[in-house]
C-alpha cells in the first residue's frame, strides 16, 4: 500500500473528548473515524488489524470443532418473546416495525438464533456435543460509549453456542472454550489478561468467565488474590472480613442535624463507620410502587448486581421525592410498609451498638442491636468487597484491580432450549432439553485492548500476529534519484513476500519516522542517501527501538526472520 | 467435518412456498433456514461458500488497488439528509429513534459514508484516484423478498466506492472494475452471465451496467441483440419499430360497452391494436393530488422506469376510485386539468386515424389525428421495448430474456462528494468534487445465483472454486469394521490436505449418495466393502457423473488433480 493514496490521515492533535490512549492513537494515527457517538468506520490500517484478529479467533474456533455460520442481524420479535427476552432487555435494544408493520429488534447476541438454527435439525443425542459461531456486526444502544473502540454501540462479535446432552459434557467442552480463548489472547499479542468469575446478567445459567486485560483504563472491578488462585469480576466477588463487635447499649434518638452522609454522620458523633449503617433505595423497573431498601455496614457498598440477584428483579436507584422516605435519615428500626423489600448485608449479621437513621429530619439512633430492634429473617451477601479484605480460598489480603472485558464465556442451562422447546431424542428414548454453553469476543474491543496495552508514548506499538502491515518502508529523501529508485524496487520486490506499507510521501524525514511510530508497524526499514552509499537499510524495531543495519541484498532473509510470528 | 455433528439436515420434502431451482435445493440440502420473510440464517455449508465467494470478492477489489474498510450498519438521519436520500428514499430504509430520540437508520448503500470517511482526510489531487471497499451486512426493506436468497431483506454485500479527479480517471478506473467484475463472476463460476447498460436509479450519476445472469427465474428483462453488441436492461433499452398509417378520418364517439381492456375494445371494434391508444395511470409519491397519465400505443407498455425519469419524482400506479378519470375509458381528447401531468410515448408521434378512450363509461373515440385532436408539446420515450423491435445499432430484431442481477456498477458523478461538501485541491490551487463511482455485488445472490444455474434435478452442483467441501467422503456399510477403519483413516489423513466432508453416519448407502448428490460436493470417494477388496475408492464427479476407480495408494494425487481450480 502507498500511503499516499491511503484512507487514513496522520494528526498532532489529541482529537477532542479523547481521554483514553488507544482512542486518542487509533484516532490520530488514522484507524477510525467517528460517524456518530459510539459509532465509527474502520479506516484501511483498522479494517486490516480486524480481519487479522478475526482470522485467529477463526482458527480457534475450528480447533474446537466450532461450525461457523452467519444469523441475522435483524429478528422478528415473535423469536425473542418466546425466551422472554424481548420485555426483560431494556433500551439497549434497537425496536423497529417493518413496513408490514411488523415487530423486529436487532439481535444483541443470539441465542434465540442459535437455537432457532438447531431446533428440528437437531434431535438426536449422537448428534451432540457441537458449537456454531459466526462473526457478526451487532448493535448496542449503549447509554455511555466511550473510549473510542472500547465501548461502542456498533461492533464485530464472534459468538458461538454450544449444545450438549449433559452438564459434564458442557463441561468439558467449556473448558476446550476456556483454553481456546487463552489461546486467541495470547496469540493477538495480549499480556496482562487473567479470567475472573463472573455473574451471568441477563444470559441466565449457572456458571460464566470473563475474560480480562488489566489496565486503569477499564470500567470493571476485579477482585485478586496475589497469594492463591482467586479472582472474581467484582460483581460476584466474596471476601471475609472482621466484624468489630461494638458495646451493647439502648436505642436513643440523637440529633445530626445537617449530617446526612456516612462520613457527615460519623463526624458528627465520632463514630467509625464500621458502627453506621448505609441504606440505599432502589426502584424496581417496571413496577412504579416496589421500593427496595438495602442496608450495608457503612464503611461497605452495595453491589448492585448481587443485590438484582436477591431481588430477582431489575432495579435502578430510586428518586426519594414523594417516597416518605427520608433522604439520609433512612434507618431499619421501624421501616417497613407495603411494596417495600428490605434487604440487609451479611455484614451487619449480630451486630449491635450501631448508628442508623431515625426516619426523621435531622436524627439519627444510636445503640442499635439489631438482634432487638429490629426484625431481619436472613442476611445476604450484597455488598462489594474492599481492597484488604480476605481472601475466601486462602485468606490472605485481596486486591482490586481495574480491567476491561474482553471476552466472556457462559454456561447457559437450558433457559433456551427449554423456552423455545427445542428437544433432542435420548439412547433410552426420552426427550431432553440440550444444555448450552454460549462463548463471545469483541473484535474491535480485543483491538483496541492491544492498542492500549502495547502503546507507548510515541504511539501504537502493534504485535506481528495482528499488525497492519508487518514492514514500514520508509525513504528520507526521496527527491534523491537513487533514493527513489531503490525504494520503488524495493516496494515491488517486497510486498512479494510481506505485507508493506510504502511512505511514498515528499514530506520531511521527521513527518515520516513520526508517522511510521504513530501507526505502530512491527518493523521500519528506512533507506536515504547516507544508508544507500554503504548499500545497505536501516531497520528499526518498533516496540523495542533496536536499530539494525542491513545489506542491502540481505534485508529480504533479515526481514523474513523478524516477521516470524 | 462429520456430518453426523454438522448442523443443516437434508429433507426430501419441498419446502412450502419455495419455487425456485437454488431455494428449493438450499433448503432441502441444509445451507439455510429461514428466521422470517427475506431473513435467513446461512448454515455452516452455505456460510462456508459465502466466504468463498467473498476470498474472490476480496482478491479482486485488491488487484484493482481497493482498500477494505469497514462502515457502520446503523447511520445518523444528519449524514444521510446532506445527500438528500433520508428523505428520497421510501419505505425499504428502516429508520429508528435511538435511546436520545435521535433519528437513526440501517444503511442500504454507503456512499454517505464513504464521503464521510475520506472527506478531510483525502484533500488533494495527488491522493486520488482511490477506491475503498467492504463486506458488510445490509438490510432492505423489501416489499417482496423472494426465491431464497435471491431477492432477501438481509444480506451481505460487498459495496465499493471510487475517488477521481476527472471524468476520464474514473472512466478509466471503470473499466478496471468491470474487467475485474467479470473476473469474478467467471471465478465463482457463472457461466451465462452479461453485463448491460442501465439506469441509475436512486444512485444519480450517468452511466452504469447491470451484470446479469441469464435465466429464466430472473426479475429483469434484457434487450439482447442477436447479431451485434447491444444489450440493455429494458429500463434503459431503446429499439427502433414500424409505424403502420392508418386513415385519416373525421373524430368519432363509438358505443364499446363493457369493452375496458385494449384486448376487448379491439375485439369489439375490429382494430389491430397498433391502432390504439393505452392510458396507465400514475400518482405521485408523497403528493396526493398529482396525477400522472401516461400514453402508449395499444400494443405496447409503459416502461415506468424510463417515466419516473421523465417525470423527475417517484411514481405509482394510481388507484383511480374517486379521481374523475373513467377507468378503462381514458382518453387523450379534452383530457387535462390542474394538478395532471400527460406523457405521451413516441410511438403515438405523428399518428392518426387513432382509437382512445372518450373520458365517459361505455364510449371510446375512433378517427383520432393527434396533431389535429390532442395539443401535445413534445413525445417522450416512455414504453418497453418488445421482443422483435429492431436493434438501435444494426437494425436487427432485438430478443427479450429475463435475467437475475448479480452485481452492479456506477458512475455516480459529483451528486454526494458536492451535497456533503468534499472537496480536493488541484495542481492550480482550484478546489473540485471529486467524481466517484460505486460496485456492488450482493454475496448471498452470487451463490444463489451458482446455485440456480449448475443445479440438476438431483440437486446442488458447486464448482470447485466456492464448494463448501472439495469432497464428499462416503463409507459404505460402515458397519463393516475394515470399512469403518479406512474410512476414519482417510478423513484424517485426507483433511490435511483437502476441505472433506465426512459422512459418518449409519445410515444406508441410498441415503448417503442421495445426500451426496443434493449437497452438490465437487468430489465423491465412496469406501465400501466392494470397493476394498479392490484396495480401491470409487471416486464420482458431481457434474458430469464421471466414476473413476482409484488405488486407495493414488488417491491423494487424483484428489489433488480434480480439485485444482
Amino acid at each position: 500500500m502507498r500511503i499516499s493514496h491511503m484512507v487514513g490521515e496522520r494528526t498532532k492533535e489529541t482529537p477532542a473528548g479523547a481521554s483514553v490512549k488507544s482512542q486518542i492513537f487509533l484516532m490520530r494515527a488514522g484507524y477510525i473515524k467517528q460517524v456518530s457517538n459510539g459509532i465509527y468506520t474502520l479506516l484501511p490500517p483498522a479494517q486490516r488489524v480486524s480481519k487479522k484478529i478475526q482470522a485467529i479467533i477463526r482458527e480457534e474456533m475450528d480447533k474446537i470443532d466450532g461450525q461457523e455460520v452467519l444469523f441475522p442481524v435483524v429478528m422478528p420479535k415473535e423469536l425473542w418473546e418466546k425466551s422472554g427476552r424481548y420485555y426483560s432487555i431494556g433500551e439497549e435494544m434497537v425496536r423497529f416495525k417493518d413496513r408490514s408493520n411488523r415487530d423486529m429488534l436487532l439481535g444483541m447476541t443470539h441465542e434465540e438464533a442459535a437455537v432457532h438454527a438447531c431446533q428440528n435439525i437437531i434431535k438426536s443425542y449422537d448428534q451432540l456435543p457441537l458449537m456454531i459461531y459466526q462473526i457478526q456486526t451487532k448493535f448496542r444502544d449503549e447509554a455511555r460509549p466511550r473510549a473510542g473502540l472500547i465501548r461502542v454501540k456498533e461492533f464485530t462479535m464472534k459468538d458461538a453456542y454450544s449444545f450438549h446432552t449433559s452438564n459434564e459434557d458442557l463441561e468439558e467442552y467449556y473448558s476446550r472454550a476456556f483454553d481456546a480463548y487463552n489461546r486467541i489472547f495470547q496469540r493477538v499479542g495480549m499480556k496482562n489478561f487473567i479470567s475472573v468469575k463472573s455473574d451471568n446478567g441477563m444470559m441466565g445459567g449457572n456458571c460464566a468467565h470473563e475474560f480480562m486485560l488489566l489496565t486503569d483504563i477499564g470500567e470493571d472491578s476485579i477482585v485478586i488474590c496475589p497469594h492463591c488462585d482467586y479472582k472474581s469480576n467484582m460483581e460476584v466477588a466474596v471476601s471475609n472480613y472482621a466484624k468489630p463487635k461494638f458495646e451493647d447499649s439502648p436505642i436513643k434518638e440523637v440529633f445530626t442535624g445537617e449530617a446526612k452522609s456516612i462520613e457527615e454522620v460519623c463526624a458528627y458523633l465520632h463514630l467509625p463507620a464500621e458502627q453506621t449503617m448505609k441504606a440505599v433505595c432502589y426502584a424496581v423497573v417496571g413496577d412504579d410502587k416496589e421500593t427496595v431498601v438495602a442496608f450495608v455496614r457503612g464503611d461497605k457498598e452495595v453491589n448492585e448486581a448481587k443485590l438484582k440477584k436477591v431481588v430477582g428483579k431489575e432495579i435502578a436507584v430510586k428518586d426519594l421525592e414523594g417516597s416518605g422516605l427520608v433522604k439520609g435519615n433512612i434507618g431499619i428500626v421501624g421501616l417497613g410498609q407495603e411494596h417495600m423489600t428490605i434487604i440487609v448485608d451479611k455484614s451487619l449479621e449480630g451486630m449491635q451498638g450501631l448508628c442508623c437513621g431515625a426516619n426523621k429530619e435531622e436524627y439519627h439512633l444510636v445503640g442499635v442491636n439489631l438482634a432487638r430492634d429490629a426484625k431481619i429473617d436472613k442476611f445476604y451477601d450484597i455488598a462489594k468487597v474492599k481492597e484488604g479484605e480476605l481472601c475466601p480460598i486462602c485468606g490472605q489480603p485481596l486486591k482490586v484491580e481495574r480491567g476491561i472485558e474482553i471476552g466472556n464465556i457462559f454456561q447457559l442451562g437450558t433457559k433456551y432450549t427449554k423456552s423455545m422447546g427445542m428437544t433432542v431424542t435420548m439412547p433410552d428414548g426420552s426427550q431432553i432439553n440440550p444444555i448450552m454453553g454460549c462463548y463471545g469476543i469483541g473484535v474491535g474491543r480485543c483491538l483496541a485492548s492491544v492498542a492500549e496495552e502495547l502503546s507507548d508514548d510515541k504511539g501504537l506499538v502493534w504485535p506481528m500476529s495482528i499488525a497492519p502491515w508487518q514492514v514500514y518502508l520508509c525513504p528520507l529523501r526521496n527527491d534523491d534519484e537513487k533514493v527513489s529508485a531503490v525504494a520503488e524496487e524495493l516496494y515491488k520486490s517486497l510486498s512479494e513476500k510481506f505485507e508493506v506499507l510504502y511512505d511514498d510521501r515528499h514530506v520531511s524525514a521527521g513527518v515520516k519516522l513520526t508517522d511510521s511510530e504513530l501507526m505502530g508497524i512491527p518493523v521500519r526499514v528506512v533507506v536515504s542517501p547516507r544508508s544507500l552509499a554503504q548499500n545497505q537499510a536501516e531497520i528499526t524495531l518498533r516496540a523495542s527501538g533496536e536499530k539494525i543495519m542491513v545489506d542491502l541484498k540481505d534485508l529480504e532473509s533479515e526481514l523474513s526472520r523478524l516477521t516470524k510470528i
